[in-house]
């Protein structure tokens, strides 16, 4: 029953003490801070359970390239952290910040070139592919996070540009980590194309879950502070459906950006704007969308003789995930 | 004769038009960009050489790889010179500098994954090995980058840990590219090192002429305006070795740290820089080693039973990058 381990997080500790290079303890420093701080661990956790279905061990076969997608993960925080001007990430302070920028932007590289030395250790026969697909998704990140910077630069986003973009910046990662454990484990293409599709419909799921939660959520459950997207002006699912929806965008729009700078001014926004959404109707909305994403997710895993038992933890897994915002 | 083709460039064409993938062109005009600006391509050229030693033709199994080779080296110009501060490269603005520090943050780690793209394009049978050897460079690029940032914060860096520097920043670059071209070749295990060493050995060779001729160099052949490492107070070879050598270092800090701010104060302090070299033999110095290192580099070619055209080959290479230092 390892599937039964992973979901009960007995195999996670891996993930928390990945070692990285002593020397130069300026440029690895970065790194191990930035794998203390916690994190849920979902890519690697997913890598496994994908591959506990076609396997009854795990090996460093599967932990190192697991590991990789955790550190790839984690690289693409030190970046997007200097590039969204983030102070805080899981309540400690980011890199750029702790550091400065010169040093995420130097610890944020070696990071990504240690996943790919990760990646490597996938079992020959399969190594090629692996590779393709790490670096397939690795760029999608990229590309993700660049539209996810030029929305910021334009007052509306259609749905179908935003979902294009959480996509890519999300939910890719999230394909990849199911697929990988397949591939590793030397599942059929079939197999790995139904896990990549479960990974997929979950990582959108999991990203209106969190633009949900960032508005709706409770704060001791969240980590982060209720309406951060909100303060930020950022484009979240709810924005983009309120935009849709609303007769009156022009009105949503200058309550969105109204400025907003002392504690009461900001809670007074926060709420403001959660009116608005609510009189839309944007958070049952929501959670339809989750609802919708995650159905999605395990229909493509239907039909492929998978055990019964490894079905069920990626149902549980799914339901972790996005659970809590439905 | 592939190998007479390369030194006259008639295959560099190949690394003037890397194609990169079309959108977000946001995300990949800064990449066509960097390519567009020039170079010499020392690196995929070298790679392509060291592979002519054993193949009579260039086919996609070696030009993909030696193309990583300048894709990496190009994403290390994007990143360093923000960590730099450069606003120009090659006479023309930096990527920093003509988008923004984001896109150059973004851009760069798109080709850094680009380049291994390529490089997973190597033959299967070497794919592991080419793999392993372009990390451990990577990384140990970054590595030495660090220690150049570091080095920037203290006022005497003693030769031994210069030269590591360099060796990490520089010429383990070099060494990456005139193995590659061998192992992708399927040479043995031995001639891979010893085409290793060579570039190891020029690599340092370039890069100490790389710092004599920022101080002493033709400004039309350099390229660049000359003192520039002066007016930085940059650490290179000739600072470290006139410390080492001076019976005042305090009195030449003195001269290499003050103020310069109109232009004929920038001449004046770079010709006074210059006195003091001078007076400590500091060029001769500089290119007695740029003698030694290259000499080690044709050494380590000896007795490995390569064709005599080749070897001709490696030493008219050899003699391009630094013997006009000489």
């Amino acid at each position: 029953m390892i599937a039964e381990e992973i979901l009960n997080a007995a195999t996670l500790s891996m993930f928390e003490n990945i070692v990285f290079q002593a020397e130069p303890a300026g440029l690895y420093d970065p790194l191990r801070y930035m794998i203390s701080i916690g994190g849920k661990r979902i890519r690697p956790s997913l890598c496994l359970l994908s591959y506990s279905l076609f396997k009854d061990e795990l090996g460093d076969e599967i932990v190192n390239p697991a590991t990789a997608l955790e550190v790839f993960h984690t690289f693409t925080l030190i970046h997007d952290d200097i590039m969204d001007r983030s102070p805080l990430r899981r309540g400690q302070q980011t890199v750029w910040k702790k550091w400065c920028e010169d040093t995420a932007i130097l610890s944020g590289d070696v990071m990504l070139i240690d996943a790919y030395k990760r990646i490597a250790k996938a079992p020959k026969a399969v190594l090629d592919k692996a590779l393709e697909l790490f670096s397939k998704t690795a760029a999608e990140v990229c590309d993700g996070q660049q539209y996810d910077m030029e929305f910021e630069q334009v007052d509306r986003v259609p749905m179908c540009d935003y979902e294009k973009m959480i996509g890519l910046k999300t939910a890719v990662l999230i394909a990849c980590s199911a697929k990988m454990g397949a591939l590793v484990a030397g599942a059929s293409e079939e197999q790995c194309e139904a896990l990549y599709r479960y990974g997929y419909e979950l990582g959108m799921a999991f990203q209106v879950a969190d633009d949900l939660l960032d508005a709706y959520g409770d704060q001791k459950v969240f980590g982060k502070p209720i309406g951060g997207d909100i303060l930020n002006e950022k484009k979240s699912w709810l924005t983009v459906r309120a935009l849709e929806k609303s007769s009156d965008p022009e009105e949503f729009l200058k309550v969105f950006t109204a400025k907003a700078s002392s504690p009461d001014e900001c809670a007074a926004k926060i709420d403001a704007v959660k009116k608005l959404y609510d009189a839309l109707g944007v958070p049952e909305d929501a959670r339809a969308e989750i609802v919708r994403y995650s159905g999605k997710a395990l229909e493509a895993l239907e039909g492929l003789g998978f055990p019964e038992s490894g079905l069920k933890a990626l149902r549980v897994f799914a339901e972790r995930l996005v659970g809590r915002a439905r």
